[in-house]
């Protein structure tokens, strides 16, 4: 009988509930050993009904109690930092939800620390990467399928955001995910960003520009592109189109039950990131477990959560200038390649 | 310059009036010469703005009218058999809406009275025939790009009926053009007819069984079935799916912009058959004009309104017997091979 | 720290390969204990790599194992009985693979053996109501979201089977899925079978009448068909239309990445059932561990499947007869109300 | 019985040919007088089988012969200036294939000397406006139906094109139709282009630049772009989605027979622009005809050659210079308001 990974949790909000639930329902080989929350009383919510489970408001004790061996980080990203040199002291399996932390040179360091100690174990959380569909064009690209990879068109539209939603999070929270896929699809850096601002949706609260259009380059030329909506209103989409030498796959399409009513016909759109990507959570959850018993991580390291760090920087920077603006990284360590 | 088809539309009806309207404006080649329908205010109505042309009550009137070279037989049913003895008495082109006639027997008389003139003057309004999606699973079949083909599965929907609507009409008004593009597709006979009545929907007029199954056997052993439903309510629909040795295919699939709007992704259903079919009755209508400059017919024969007649005759009795009922046939003329 | 759920698996062939893949990688709270099989290398294969799992030949002595408490049933169907009983005995948690046994009459003495018992200890393995589609249909049916349901449509396509494969398993093995769809989406009883047997693929071994059109009642009089065939070569497909009142509902359409590469558009059809229900399996399994915590089960129970016997019986007869055969059940124990 | 438009078709390449046809075939009201050419075999050729019609070297010519009295221009570009002049002169309805003339200063006094004229005669040929997804997509956005129109993605795929082929001919030839799209849905004039160039098709001749990414502002702040791609194998492909502040449309979907084989699901592509918009021209040149007999055009007018002129103009000139490029236009004369 094999031992359970035994994770602590830290941030019981509704990505770290989502995955203490996983952690307990649906992923073999793992279960919740604390969660750690400020709020304790949500902490303690959140262990209601896992036998051996603690709550506690402070990450570094629960990284010192002897019955956790692995760590989740799902709290607000400013805070992912100072967490993550703890974790990497106890040299445990991390999983830690985007971003990395708060600006490049701060995941650099993150970069650095790991590099010193000489093995991978922060595994950043860009779910994506384990959707089904992302996986199957990621493989259509590498495999030159279709020939070469000349562009891609994303779209990315939420059905709202709050009020307090700024331009940056517009980039450092959402657009951030399609810096890592067009990353991952192209096995490239992205070397530029420029960010067009058009006319803007009513439905926006003030000071916020939505939608806004995204132009990206990689190193070989590739041009990408991203529709960023977030006060889309008719529900969540994430769709990607990848133009080919020899022809075009689109993934994220609707699905699911059709039905024809009222001279109508269709079906119904997911209505958020918890529908649309619930499986891959699941399986990118899985993959890091499994790479744990094994002293690896199975997903996106350090390195692509400092990457993409840059990215946002310069995504930020061209939504001011309306220019092209270029993407600087420092020289990749070897423990990356 | 070349002279134009001259026109008797025999009934000013919905579907006479749609056919005046195309002859009148999207045809080449031919125009209306003359409309007949018992109300004369309609003819009337129906020739405003047509130069040269006259309203009349009486069919044999327009016939004898030395301005008209050609016949378009839209009036209900029962009228058909009468119009159609003067029409070949002319020799002239006749485009007769299905059905033929009334029964199989008095449009074996039909087939028989074209048989002795010695050419085909007459061509039935199957207009499915004429749909780019028919057309092209037809092609499918004859040159056996799968294969043979096994298996056929017709859905057909309307949004509803009036209550004066038949079991008996549900038949001889709608099933009657599965069973003409049965024979179409696979180039063979009906031999039999069965028919399921199940649950109604409430939506039914009093008396009326909807939807109803009706099974349907070929010459060859093809098995199709068709779900006729005419209390549909959500629109109208008409999509067939085959069965072949090597794969699947499948025609009427909803089209047209697609929208993602509060919570739903999909598009509009065609309201009836005018718009699901307009493309193809222009299609229909232009094929005649041509061939009539040929001094033949270009579509569906006398004999395929007898055949579907005689369907239509083993369809109602198999609704009251539950049985498969067989369907007979006369000895087909040379004239139709 | 719970304790997990220690399963045998009976019959380590490729469904019983997968459960214990299943189980010992992405399922939570279980893990095999044992592997039965009659071949005890192919036993030994399976256990490789999984500790303090054992592999033997005989069910019973597995049963016995003090480290075993509960099972899960992957032999062939004529095995499945005497299994059955031992583990009644054993008051485990009992995951059956269908068919429950091999006749009505055997299946409804496990019935009564479980009735005796007093509490559900069996889980019938049919995975498609565990399948997000199928779970959807069935609530818009429960929840009258368009009316009464009144048609259901079923196409059921294998890319091929072993020329061993008869007449009678394909009543048996395949349509016996949609028997218990239809009972699951109507929440009835079956009361007829008839089936149509028409023109045969050439790729259909000698014997094998490929496809057949099964048609289906319900109590209530919702009419039902399946069109089996399963030489279908293209891949394999699973596909439900429903007909309600005011409006149709299509599951199992065509998904995942869309290609337009030379000339076609389109996408890859699952090659076969583990790839299009794989999900359904996982969610399935886990359910029923769940429920084994509890006491209870977490799916389809033996009345489900000895009720499906009795219409695989009804069916296999009607092929011969190709009239419409009856289906009679047994009073059902109140256990399953 | 009206007299039928009797018009001179000036080009006798494969659109003129096409339209030849179409007068002949397929549009009511009109007939082929005469076919010019500079190859006279080739307009011989033309009218073969055409009562009536003359062939002939010399356009001029052909609007002095006092039988015709329309003129549907289908020439090389370079060659149009001078025969609108001599068909204005003549006060004759003309229908002037894309471009209008070769560059923005010759189109304006084009426009000039037309509202000297005092009344609209030019026609110009963009066919995409009479397409019934492009009408639908117009709709929408006019009657406000998803709130404000946010932006507009456009993909423009041919199969491939000669290597003579150039850059300046990949915003002339094909995103010029994008242009009068964008201001056809928009109803407002284009402010500026911005031209991406990266990667390239190995697919693509010496000295093109292919694919390539034109980004667009209307005069509210619509944020367009196109990704246009001339040598794309797959076949062709003319799509539309559109951005709204209540929801997203699509146009341009893929559609026709589906077909299921070979472990794939699908259908096939229009291969050129024939396919894809036959039904279109066939609308345009209806719609110029029966316009012609009130004296009015029926479609895009010669302001609309202007200004799109104006934008290929500046999308040439962002080519080069890679930098966003403002379009000028002159003050609309009010004839065409």
């Amino acid at each position: 009988m094999t031992e359970n990974l035994r994770v602590a949790v830290i941030g019981a909000g509704r990505m770290g509930a989502d995955h203490i639930q996983r952690l307990n329902t649906r992923i073999h080989g793992a279960e919740v050993a604390a969660v750690v929350d400020v709020d304790l009383e949500r902490a303690q919510a959140a262990i209601e009904g896992i036998p051996g489970a603690v709550a506690l408001t402070d990450a570094g004790e629960a990284l010192n109690n002897g019955d956790v061996n692995a760590v989740l980080i799902a709290t607000p990203g400013f805070l992912h930092e100072d967490i993550l040199y703890k974790a990497l002291e106890k040299d445990f399996p991390i999983l830690c939800e985007k971003p990395l932390t708060q600006d490049a040179e701060s995941a650099w360091k993150i970069v650095q620390a790991e590099t010193t100690l000489g093995h991978k174990r922060i595994q950043v959380g860009f779910m994506r990467r384990f959707d089904a569909e992302y996986a199957a064009l990621g493989r259509i690209i590498r495999d030159h399928e279709l020939g070469e990879l000349l562009m891609l068109h994303h779209q990315h539209r939420n059905p709202s955001v709050p009020a307090s939603f700024t331009d940056e999070m517009l980039i450092n929270d959402s657009v951030v995910h399609e810096f890592d896929a067009i990353r991952y699809f192209t096995g490239e850096e992205i070397t530029s960003v420029q960010v067009r601002v058009g006319k803007a949706t009513r439905g926006a609260a003030a000071g916020q520009h939505d939608p806004q259009h995204v132009l990206i380059e990689t190193e070989s030329g590739v041009l990408a592109d991203v529709e960023i909506y977030v006060n889309a209103k008719f529900g969540y989409e994430v769709a990607t189109q990848a133009s080919f030498e020899e022809g075009i796959v689109s993934i994220g399409g609707d699905k699911g039950p059709y039905t024809r009513t009222a001279g109508r016909w269709g079906g119904n759109i997911t209505p958020g990131f918890e529908e649309r990507f619930g499986a891959a959570y699941d399986i990118e959850i899985q993959s890091w477990v499994d790479a744990a018993f094994k002293g690896e991580i199975g997903g996106p390291s350090a390195w692509d959560g400092y990457a993409t760090a840059a990215c946002c920087e310069a995504g930020v920077e061209a939504q001011k200038s309306e220019e092209k603006v270029p993407v600087q990284l420092n020289t990749k360590p070897d423990l990356y390649n």
